[in-house]
């Protein structure tokens, strides 16, 4: 039987990374086979692309650029990570999917962007494929920014080019996922993230337990 | 006034680069201000999606990923180099542009894509922007591929990945380029490069200066 994708999806330093690995572990528990991604980032190649697109200068790319990059690397995160693992029967929660460069991309920079440029893209590089649930931790920009900063300092590269954007670009954004959230509520459950992590996995692993019946 | 787009295409080991150069330096004496740039690889970021797309496995990109990294390299260079330069008065010679990803990933890989799906890429990349001229170096993929090999002996990094595609890949993607020279005759000039390189020079200088008459 063919797996499920769960995505998850947020704001800077809404807690994705750390929720996406708690549901893995506690899903694993329960026999499940599960594969982890992130976008941009999932695959060696992809890895490549994640350096450019989250360090350096805040301005050296315009949203053009960003979506068809994100793109690309999703491109090669499905085809050669995200479809093999599902076919083979494992469940794939990815850090981050199409949602966020509809909430980035096109929110963020306040609609530069045309959304049928980005929903073209989407049907040439990921066709009618649809995450089966999409997890939007929702959590204040400043709230989210403070965290992510405080991450970075221990990291030895520093992936804040989004970071370094204007808080009117966060609140975008933030909007944004808020807005995919109503357009999709079948697909998208939004999650308050300001609580603690151990609340937010209880929180969020009772919400998949009961959807897929695991 | 604004500059000129001459952009030079076709297959491996045609000639092209050494063709952009010497033009380069034959309209420079007359007095032109010239910028070169090439893709994938014209500017910084674009250098970094040059080696994930030129070098390594051949089989590490579909045809779907190649197209969205060269066209986030491709705007990139425009909205970065090509552009300001033009606008500034400059004319731009660039090694590669559009007709290659028509060739090489449309044509090349036998139709996997839609051409729709890259007339839309254009469009969202490059808008309705045309080069003023593009030179189509034509010369059979045998003896362009024997060319590569033999330059990429002194090249340090080797930037073969499309080389050791087969040759029916090279066949198909040559046979592009004469198909989209047929269908924009005022754009696009064919040219039998296999001849000396000085022969070529004269050709294409001679053809350049009476079209633009400088």
């Amino acid at each position: 039987m063919r797996g499920r994708f769960i995505t998850f999806e947020g704001g800077e330093g809404c807690g994705k990374s750390t929720q996406l690995r708690l549901l893995a572990e506690s899903l694993q528990n329960k026999g499940l086979e599960i594969v982890t991604t992130k976008e941009p980032g999932g695959t060696p190649t992809g890895q490549e692309l994640r350096r450019i697109l989250v360090t350096g200068d805040k301005n050296k790319l315009d949203p053009v650029a960003e979506a068809l990059l994100y793109y690309a690397d999703r491109r090669i995160n499905m085809t050669q990570k995200v479809w093999p693992a599902l076919d083979g029967g494992n469940w794939v929660l990815s850090d981050r999917f199409a949602d966020s460069t509809v909430a980035y991309q096109y929110y963020g920079y306040n609609r530069q962007l045309a959304q049928e440029d980005l929903d073209r893209l989407y049907h040439l590089a990921v066709g009618d494929f649809r995450p089966d649930l999409t997890l939007i931790l929702d959590i204040e920009p400043e709230k989210g920014l403070a965290r992510s900063y405080h991450k970075a300092q221990s990291m030895e590269v520093k992936e804040l080019r989004f970071e370094k954007k204007n808080l009117e670009f966060h609140k975008n954004l933030r909007n944004g996922f808020l807005k995919i959230a109503a357009a999709e509520p079948e697909r998208c459950v939004v999650l308050n993230a300001d609580k603690s992590i151990e609340a937010l996995h209880r929180e969020i692993l009772n919400l998949v337990t009961k959807r897929f019946e695991v």
